[in-house]
């Protein structure tokens, strides 16, 4: 059997080393082939190491980092101060060619800022993008990005993501010549602002690139579109306002069962449970930095282990794919569009 | 009874006549005291109107309008060429004091453009912005602004909107003291672009603003502000985003219930009528063009009878306030800030 070697942030996310570490014996478990490098302050996580029968586990390592990226620390102090940190460590075993890919729950902008410092981006690909798989009404899935790694975007930088997504949406998916859309607040061409009418410009005379437009936020979720682009600030609050929609109407059924006979009640939670659960970020958790030198996964920082554990998986999907590779291909006939 | 009087562009929105008409007779049998403008193509619309007892009707008024907006119309054009479209002339009529408020579900460029043209703005307001009232976990609303009336925005914009839903949550909502927040991609004050971050600085120095700081999109919906802050073009993604998501899971559900009994289906599909019913856009559908010298309120393009009839009522419930008159009072004695 042919392994592949995970290096794990244990000390990233709201909760740290307790969702982390479950979480990679429950990956370990599921997984036979795969092997880990757990990144931490081991001083303070070594009683939980050995709880969770991880020390001397066959297919584990451990690495000690003596720093702790937090999630309110600024990008620019903890790539330049934070050298050991447990973020960074992680990365730099990806970059030594130690472990296969990286996954962390730590803060993102830190992550965005080391992991393209530490691993550097591929020929052509001027910045990493953060992606997801979001579930759509077709029963399938679609490549959403820029969820946060680039506040401000270029219109060049939205057609490169454009190409990131469909490599992802072409290898992972399996979609034959995926259809592109670019978000905005209308469908008509004449919609939105400078940036995405000149987004949609470059991308329509990108060779290879099934574009088909502009969607609007309610088509997010139905399918339209293989692969969705839109810069990081935008594409932060669309997913998280849905999270906060999930959220809310979870909140509300609860609400409205008061009353109910037990049965019904008990019948209606697992119903919401089930319909919700494909729905919730908890179960399509794991958001990969694409366009870097090596495989980074970013799981949401409030992952509780079962997220965690999820993005550990996807972590293990794209080394299989050798998605870096498959960008690289990507990208290698492809001139930086620099008007 | 002191009557008040609303013009209706008939002809605007996805559906045109078809879902206005009926709404108008909806709003007139609901409201005693409401009197209604008609304004449209009367050669088109004559036998819908006669059908729907609308002519002769002793609260009633029909203005003739030849020309539409079409809903992917450039609102350059509009405003320039379409002089006698429904909408410029609905709007005419609150400039002209004939009427108190004007309704459209036409195209919102348009809209804006010729709002601001016919009505101007009110002193110290740089630019109107589009609002709606958002359902909230704690049984509340929450102010929402700007969903798509201005795509580019400067921090002094930003500051506008906090102080124009302010104003709203303050005399409309009954809130003392409303909590603004901004809409970014972190609650931590060195997260997101140069925008929000200077709007942060200018919203927290302005007098009489309960500023609180920056939200995510997973707390749109969760009661935390009362008026929550951001550019058009993230707010109109980010609402219709959430739309998207009530679409989904109402999907979602349906698709589950195959194979279940016939009365436990008939039992769900009421529950979730009901449950999601009040985070339907057709429930609080209705977004206000505020800061306008005239109350405008723009109903959802999709809207049909029952959410173009709410459009209605929120016009009214904003000429009992008088809401351009506080809002003038609250913007007296504020200098717009030209840093």
């Amino acid at each position: 059997m042919s392994f592949l070697t995970l290096a794990l942030d244990l000390m990233g996310g709201d909760h740290g080393p307790s969702e982390t570490v479950p979480a990679a014996v429950q990956a370990l478990s599921l997984l036979p082939h795969l092997k880990l490098i757990l990144v931490g302050d081991l001083t303070s996580i070594y009683p939980l190491l050995q709880q969770n029968g991880l020390l001397g586990h066959s297919r584990v390592d451990t690495v000690h980092a003596s720093q702790i990226i937090s999630m309110s620390e600024q990008p620019a102090f903890a790539l330049r101060h934070l050298k050991d940190s447990s973020m960074r460590v992680a990365l730099e075993l990806v970059q030594q060619g130690k472990a296969d890919a990286c996954v962390s729950a730590g803060n993102t902008g830190a992550l965005m800022a080391i992991a393209k410092h530490v691993l550097k981006t591929l020929p052509g690909v001027e910045r990493p993008a953060l992606m997801t798989c979001v579930p759509t009404s077709t029963g399938g899935r679609s490549v959403f990005l820029d969820l946060g790694a680039n506040v401000n975007c270029s219109p060049e930088n939205l057609r490169q993501f454009a190409m990131l997504g469909s490599v992802v949406a072409h290898c992972v998916l399996g979609i034959e010549n995926p259809a592109v859309a670019l978000l905005n607040v209308g469908a008509e061409a004449n919609k939105g602002n400078e940036q995405v009418r000149c987004a949609s410009e470059l991308i329509s005379a990108t060779p290879g690139l099934n574009y088909r437009g502009f969607i609007e936020g309610d088509a997010l979720f139905q399918g339209v579109a293989d692969v969705i682009v839109c810069d990081g600030f935008v594409g932060n609050i669309a997913l998280k306002t849905a999270e906060g929609m999930v959220r809310l109407l979870s909140q509300a059924s609860h609400q409205q069962m008061d009353g109910m006979s037990g049965w019904l009640q008990s019948f209606l939670t697992r119903f919401f449970k089930r319909r919700l659960s494909h729905l919730n970020p908890d179960q399509y958790n794991g958001a990969s930095l694409l366009g870097l030198r090596g495989i980074v996964i970013k799981s949401h920082g409030r992952a509780e282990r079962h997220a965690f554990s999820n993005a550990i998986l996807q972590a293990t999907v794209e080394v299989q794919h050798q998605l870096p590779a498959r960008i690289a291909e990507r990208f290698e006939a492809e001139p930086i569009n620099r008007r």
